[in-house]
Protein backbone atom coordinates (compact mmCIF):
# COMPACT_ATOMS: atom_id res chain seq x y z
CA UNK A 1 0.00 0.00 0.00
CA UNK A 2 1.35 3.87 -0.92
CA UNK A 3 0.92 6.50 1.37
CA UNK A 4 1.03 9.69 0.30
CA UNK A 5 2.77 12.55 2.81
CA UNK A 6 2.43 16.03 2.58
CA UNK A 7 4.33 18.46 5.25
CA UNK A 8 4.24 21.79 4.92
CA UNK A 9 5.57 24.81 7.08
CA UNK A 10 3.51 25.93 9.15
CA UNK A 11 1.71 29.62 8.64
CA UNK A 12 3.05 32.02 10.02
CA UNK A 13 6.21 30.27 9.75
CA UNK A 14 8.93 31.70 8.25
CA UNK A 15 10.10 30.09 4.77
CA UNK A 16 13.43 31.37 3.85
CA UNK A 17 13.73 28.35 0.99
CA UNK A 18 10.20 29.81 -0.22
CA UNK A 19 11.17 33.02 -0.22
CA UNK A 20 14.28 32.49 -2.19
CA UNK A 21 12.91 30.44 -4.89
CA UNK A 22 10.13 33.20 -5.18
CA UNK A 23 12.73 35.92 -5.78
CA UNK A 24 14.29 33.98 -8.41
CA UNK A 25 10.75 33.37 -9.82
CA UNK A 26 10.24 37.22 -10.36
CA UNK A 27 14.28 37.25 -11.59
CA UNK A 28 12.76 35.02 -14.72
CA UNK A 29 9.98 37.03 -15.19
CA UNK A 30 7.26 34.72 -13.60
CA UNK A 31 6.16 37.60 -11.68
CA UNK A 32 2.06 36.58 -11.42
CA UNK A 33 3.73 34.43 -8.46
CA UNK A 34 2.90 36.16 -5.28
CA UNK A 35 4.01 34.04 -2.46
CA UNK A 36 5.89 29.72 -2.73
CA UNK A 37 5.91 27.97 0.34
CA UNK A 38 8.19 24.29 0.26
CA UNK A 39 7.25 21.48 2.18
CA UNK A 40 8.26 17.74 2.24
CA UNK A 41 6.17 15.37 -0.34
CA UNK A 42 7.44 11.71 1.02
CA UNK A 43 5.84 8.12 -0.45
CA UNK A 44 5.51 5.49 2.03
CA UNK A 45 5.64 1.85 0.82
CA UNK A 46 3.87 -0.42 2.91
CA UNK A 47 3.77 -3.84 3.06
CA UNK A 48 1.94 -6.43 5.31
CA UNK A 49 0.46 -3.68 7.41
CA UNK A 50 -3.04 -4.10 9.07
CA UNK A 51 -5.54 -1.61 6.42
CA UNK A 52 -6.96 -1.07 9.89
CA UNK A 53 -3.82 0.38 11.68
CA UNK A 54 -2.63 2.04 9.40
CA UNK A 55 -3.78 5.39 9.86
CA UNK A 56 -2.75 5.23 13.48
CA UNK A 57 0.48 4.01 12.59
CA UNK A 58 1.30 6.81 9.91
CA UNK A 59 -0.18 9.53 11.96
CA UNK A 60 3.14 8.21 14.67
CA UNK A 61 5.79 8.28 11.92
CA UNK A 62 4.61 11.75 10.68
CA UNK A 63 4.72 13.30 14.56
CA UNK A 64 7.52 10.96 15.66
CA UNK A 65 9.92 11.20 12.98
CA UNK A 66 9.02 12.84 9.71
CA UNK A 67 7.36 16.05 10.00
CA UNK A 68 8.38 18.52 13.21
CA UNK A 69 5.53 19.32 14.73
CA UNK A 70 6.50 22.19 16.06
CA UNK A 71 6.69 24.06 13.07
CA UNK A 72 5.11 22.02 10.37
CA UNK A 73 1.98 21.10 9.49
CA UNK A 74 0.83 17.79 8.02
CA UNK A 75 -1.65 15.62 6.03
CA UNK A 76 -1.29 12.03 4.28
CA UNK A 77 -3.27 10.04 2.13
CA UNK A 78 -3.26 6.35 1.39
CA UNK A 79 -3.73 4.90 -2.30
CA UNK A 80 -2.32 7.84 -4.40
CA UNK B 1 -4.88 30.97 -7.72
CA UNK B 2 -3.21 28.14 -5.63
CA UNK B 3 -0.98 25.85 -7.41
CA UNK B 4 0.55 22.66 -5.67
CA UNK B 5 3.83 20.84 -7.33
CA UNK B 6 5.53 17.87 -6.33
CA UNK B 7 8.79 16.67 -7.47
CA UNK B 8 9.83 12.97 -6.61
CA UNK B 9 13.19 11.81 -7.49
CA UNK B 10 12.78 9.81 -10.96
CA UNK B 11 12.45 6.01 -10.74
CA UNK B 12 15.81 4.44 -10.40
CA UNK B 13 17.91 7.41 -8.75
CA UNK B 14 18.93 6.91 -5.38
CA UNK B 15 17.24 8.45 -2.74
CA UNK B 16 20.15 8.58 0.24
CA UNK B 17 17.57 10.68 2.29
CA UNK B 18 14.67 7.87 1.90
CA UNK B 19 17.21 5.35 2.70
CA UNK B 20 17.82 7.26 5.70
CA UNK B 21 14.45 7.76 6.87
CA UNK B 22 13.32 4.03 6.22
CA UNK B 23 16.18 3.18 8.63
CA UNK B 24 14.83 5.27 11.32
CA UNK B 25 11.44 4.31 10.77
CA UNK B 26 12.86 0.58 11.02
CA UNK B 27 14.27 1.29 14.02
CA UNK B 28 11.62 2.92 15.72
CA UNK B 29 9.68 -0.47 14.88
CA UNK B 30 7.65 0.69 12.01
CA UNK B 31 8.90 -2.68 10.03
CA UNK B 32 6.03 -2.75 7.70
CA UNK B 33 7.68 0.84 5.88
CA UNK B 34 9.14 -1.58 2.66
CA UNK B 35 10.46 1.90 0.66
CA UNK B 36 10.16 5.74 1.62
CA UNK B 37 11.19 8.54 -1.23
CA UNK B 38 11.49 11.83 -0.37
CA UNK B 39 10.51 14.86 -2.72
CA UNK B 40 9.12 18.00 -2.48
CA UNK B 41 6.09 20.04 -2.09
CA UNK B 42 5.66 23.48 -3.23
CA UNK B 43 2.79 25.60 -3.24
CA UNK B 44 2.42 28.51 -5.33
CA UNK B 45 0.39 31.49 -4.75
CA UNK B 46 -0.63 33.21 -8.25
CA UNK B 47 -2.09 36.92 -8.79
CA UNK B 48 -3.92 38.08 -11.79
CA UNK B 49 -2.60 34.82 -14.00
CA UNK B 50 -4.03 34.66 -17.05
CA UNK B 51 -5.83 31.14 -16.24
CA UNK B 52 -5.40 30.17 -20.23
CA UNK B 53 -1.51 30.13 -19.86
CA UNK B 54 -1.19 28.77 -16.24
CA UNK B 55 -0.78 25.62 -17.22
CA UNK B 56 2.41 26.73 -19.64
CA UNK B 57 3.40 29.16 -17.35
CA UNK B 58 4.30 26.96 -14.06
CA UNK B 59 5.67 23.74 -16.57
CA UNK B 60 8.41 26.37 -16.97
CA UNK B 61 8.50 27.35 -13.91
CA UNK B 62 9.04 23.69 -12.89
CA UNK B 63 11.37 22.94 -15.75
CA UNK B 64 13.35 25.62 -15.59
CA UNK B 65 14.18 26.31 -11.80
CA UNK B 66 11.98 23.98 -9.71
CA UNK B 67 12.68 20.71 -10.48
CA UNK B 68 16.25 19.08 -11.91
CA UNK B 69 14.28 17.59 -14.59
CA UNK B 70 17.67 14.96 -15.17
CA UNK B 71 16.86 13.46 -11.74
CA UNK B 72 13.28 14.61 -10.54
CA UNK B 73 9.64 14.30 -12.23
CA UNK B 74 7.27 16.58 -11.65
CA UNK B 75 3.58 17.17 -11.77
CA UNK B 76 1.34 19.68 -10.39
CA UNK B 77 -2.41 20.82 -10.02
CA UNK B 78 -4.09 23.88 -9.81
CA UNK B 79 -6.63 25.12 -7.07
CA UNK B 80 -5.88 22.56 -4.12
Amino acid sequence: MRVSVYITPKAGVLDPQGQAVLGSLHSLGYTEVADVRIGKYIVLELEGADPAQVEARVQEMCSRLLANPIIEDFRFEAGS
